[in-house]
């Protein structure tokens, strides 16, 4: 069968049925609008996945209370964030950061030699608002705000990072890149090798990203009281401290990881999928550091996140579960909802350094994964 | 509202579409067994996200052809893998090769002194067959295959990796941990601070899960002939090799990837969402290295992915659309899904990298992707 | 016997010998100018280690020649220079580049909460000029040029890079952040934990630093004709690109290593300590990538050094060996001198790669350091 | 002039004197064994290095007393390790452990396909004890002890390990892998593409290193009394752990330092270069993990140093001034050497550490180092 010839959904699903002699009925069952999918989100459709979404809250965030869409097939894991969001609304709730660094396209080019590196370090470097005016020629969401640059034997490698307001962007990016590109190239007569050089770095854990930031930088603090570790949280402050410190700082260390924290990935995976973002992303979004510090019988935590692929238009963003899903978050922006992303990730922190203190990780998962 | 409170779906879904004044009908349309989902795979479930599910393939791998089902909501990847599953399949298909090393669980314990540490090292590594005896108290299912450890001032971490057949088994891993922890913990007084001490390392892109490899490791490779080059990609040997070295090799160095490859974490994205892998594991399973040798006007390409949390049982894969993509694959054991997965990645690093080189992803994305 | 009580070398050093019945006349027998190595050099001295000193080059850079001194007791390293210099002079000389990035200090604060740590943020980015005036109050020979700086939870780092002109700096650096430290405290009442937070990152292996450079960037390049690559180094530009990719970039990238060359570390740790550098920045200086690519049938070859903490005034090149080893090479700058550094590093890299293309390194070895 | 053409020092020196008008009077002052030297440590010969030496100490461990000799240009270190002595001497002294982990060689091979790799793979985890067997007929000193292997692509690379007693050992296990290497070329007719692969991995940070270890492994702690903290270091536990927390943990994993400590490559520098080991090898022996702990008033410290290549015969070791610093020292055995090394590095750290904590830092570079 040429699974490309089929131009319904139905069609190329049952086709594939036949030819492997499979049931697909659930992956049939869907509401989404089939024609917007399959021609913007997924080539070769056939249907949809459907992943179970629950809901972790309320979460207090300055003075506004959020809810949590979390679309996962983890036992507990919800149930791990309502309990950090619980501890953290009765606290006072959570004090939020977020910065909007934008997004990134990192092309290399390749020289002759050292002067037409040169050459070409001085026409990046005096260009940046010519390359503006051709960023906002590919799109009118989109601006050009800042291009690094750096170079290795024959390559030079460019950054350009981006405004593309509330979307994640990295289509926008792309086609502004490309088109400034082309005029690099049509400028000086120096190829460019890829459009994508992981100079980006897009979708690969990197220490470029985590100290030059990548979409959204946050932060989410909190100081829980003695009172609600013990009531919430079956802990202390020194008991999960001493957890933090061996865990993530020392642990991390010594296992030469780029994510110094507890569980960001499973936090922002689920999120990530509820609200229509690129799930692939997990893959830069999972680093970041969580710190500790007790105050005398109370507890300070902060989460820190410097590579949040996120987005509220755009996407996946505007297919209908996503969309819905949005909808309950309620965030205005994509930098309020990285905020969230924050809160939740310190949420989750929380909680799973609170089980991990106490003994109860295999317990909590004995009772809500009982299947595995 | 008490998001805990509800003991339907239904109800709960309602609840919070009063209290936040939002529509979720489409998350409330699902076909997924509610009972199970709700009790096994997500707390506080109000419906389900549904990810568009597109197929890609026939990949031919041996003399087997696979489909793959890929849940994304990105334009132009399942167009992309496609491409390269074509290229790899005409070229007579792709080797590959998946070695089960197991799931880890990497608990850290506190001594009171050097003495004491050497003392916890002496048992640990003493007690093998005993801990696999434990181990196996918990689970038919588990084996205990090896031990781990190392210190660094009062900690001791300690690495057990379990043979979990076919099951991811993260959850088995960590009941067993915890039994063993608790008969070390019985016999010496030393106590574990943390079940999980960032030594497994689980959902973080690290070093130490690189070299020790963890799940399963997985290679795949192809050669290539000039003429599907040309025919089916578009490019030479020799332009798609200059893509890779430029970009997966010295870009990925320049900017401190681990990831010296393309674009494994968007078709292990997709493919985990499908079949119900736990989407957070993409944190670890996007590192790894793709490499390409000219031969004469062929290409040679590979890829190697150290990192692989997969099952073929247990946790989301037997939710119902989730049962119905593996079905597509058809894999037999975890192992066989691995090496599936490897030439899924092999088919997206060839197709991006031709891309690349021939200065059409922005087209692809702008052809396929249009609403961003 | 207690050591510091002594005033003079000669009588330490003879305290020592009687107390451990050890006999140092080759420790004492040196001509430093002992008043003023024992006072500004090294405390509680007792005399000299000497280190064999060779001599490499010419080595052709640009149009001027230059001689490398080496301090080392490694056989086979000399030699292993002098041939590299050989293939490159006789290739018409290397091409450099050296950009003087400045030393830098990194202090970390701690706050009270995200509010104060705002107002950190924004006293520290809008300070600059008066920073820069506090550091020039101590040192005419310093001043600020780049503030950079992040935040983890409570702590706020903060990266002060400053011009030294040709001193290494980094005693004046010290001295002149801790006078900002101070003005910053009494400003804000904000304490600093440390005057040096790991955020300098001084004198250990670290993605800032290369990411932002420290020191001195430098890199280097040669084209190396077949004719020289057969006479010279007894190889083909295919072979040794064989090596280079295997070895620096695949093998480097495989073991998690920052460093993708081949012997960075002995070239500068013989320089370095010829010249009276801190040899403590060899674990810095050794970062790094080489790069090569076959021209036909000649060889490109690259280095690119982002973390050369160097001088020429200052430190240990004032000291009599150390100043006449700085003679030799004769650089006016120490920005010449790091160029003189990275056309070292280059004929290293030729060499070392060189004989392992050839399976020569053993034999080399076994010739120059038989004692082994 | 032809650098090479000279056979004695004198003359090469003179030469080299008439060509570049300088005076080289002090490199000619050295009283090592110019014939050894010349042919052994360093060819190209001109004269030595002269490097302030200073003793630091006494330092109990154990039961036994060291002193340290330090070869530095850099005022402010012996006196800070000595302060550092003091205070673990006054506590009771440090407890340490050094593990031989051996001295490896990395060669890398290149197959045709995955098939011949995996016929690689089997010869070379079957033929231990074949390859010890060469081993041995290359030096009565060395023994194979371990064999790891992983591959990538076409390349398979393979870590040996060797015992070499007390020597670092570098050249033996080099002779011994090309031994071994061409034998399995011989049976295998695969060729090897570099007996060094940058998997050894040799004078590179590296994960590798951290995680496998290297040379030796060692650890060194000791508690300090709070009465002790006060007089000695001038500061208390807390405000000493304050520092070590932000800078060694946070600062160094917001940096992405390989080394998780305040000063490693100081004191290893300045050991190895007074003791005739390679100081290339600081490019290594700097990483490592520094912890803190309080305990009530008084404060526990420990380093970890994975990776330290060290021995007490061959190499520089026996030079005259460096054979001296040997017997200062003292040990018995490579092993014994590498605890005085680590506690070294714990007096250094504690010495820096408190510093900081009490904001003398530039105040001690003041006093010390006043000419820079």
């Amino acid at each position: 069968m040429n699974i490309r010839s089929y131009t319904s959904v139905a069609d190329r699903r049952k086709a594939l049925e036949k030819e492997l002699r499979v049931d697909l009925g659930h992956v049939g069952s869907f509401t989404l609008d089939e024609s917007v999918a399959s021609s913007r989100n997924c080539e070769n459709m056939i249907g949809a996945a459907q992943i179970p979404m629950g809901v972790a809250g309320p979460l207090l965030i300055g003075n506004k209370k959020y809810y949590l869409p979390l679309a996962t097939t983890e036992g507990a894991l919800v149930a791990s964030v309502s309990r950090g969001c619980k501890a953290i609304t009765e606290s006072g709730g959570a004090s939020v950061l977020a910065v909007r660094v934008g997004a990134t396209r990192g092309p290399v080019f390749k020289v002759k030699n050292m002067e037409e590196n040169s050459r070409l370090f001085e026409f990046v470097m005096s260009h940046k608002v010519k390359f503006n005016q051709i960023a906002k020629t590919t799109s009118g969401h989109i601006s050009l705000t800042n291009v690094e640059t750096n170079s290795v034997g024959l390559y030079r490698f460019v950054r350009f990072t981006f405004d593309t307001r509330d979307a994640m962007g990295l289509n926008m990016v792309t086609f502004a890149t490309q088109k400034i590109v082309t005029f690099i190239e049509s400028q000086l007569h120096i190829p460019c090798v890829s459009l994508a050089g992981n100079y980006d770095v897009d979708k690969k854990p990197s220490w470029l990203n985590i100290i030059y930031g990548r979409g959204t930088e946050a932060w989410a603090e909190v100081i829980i009281p003695a009172t609600i570790l013990q009531a919430v949280l079956k802990t202390t402050a020194q008991r999960l401290y001493d957890v933090w410190i061996a865990k993530c700082m020392i642990g991390s260390a010594l296992s030469g990881s780029m994510g110094f924290n507890a569980q960001y990935a499973n936090i922002i995976a689920a999120i990530f999928i509820a609200t229509g973002q690129d799930p692939a992303h997990v893959a830069e979004g999972s680093v970041g550091i969580t710190t500790a510090d007790v105050k005398g019988k109370d507890l300070y935590m902060s989460v820190y996140l410097p590579d949040l692929m996120v987005g509220t238009v755009g996407g996946g963003t505007g297919l209908a579960t996503q969309k819905e899903a949005l909808s309950i978050v309620g965030a205005k922006t994509s930098q309020e909802f990285a905020e969230v992303v924050a809160g939740a990730a310190l949420a989750g922190e929380i909680s799973l350094l609170a089980s991990l203190s106490e003994g109860t990780l295999a317990r909590a998962h004995e009772r809500y994964g009982r299947n595995r």
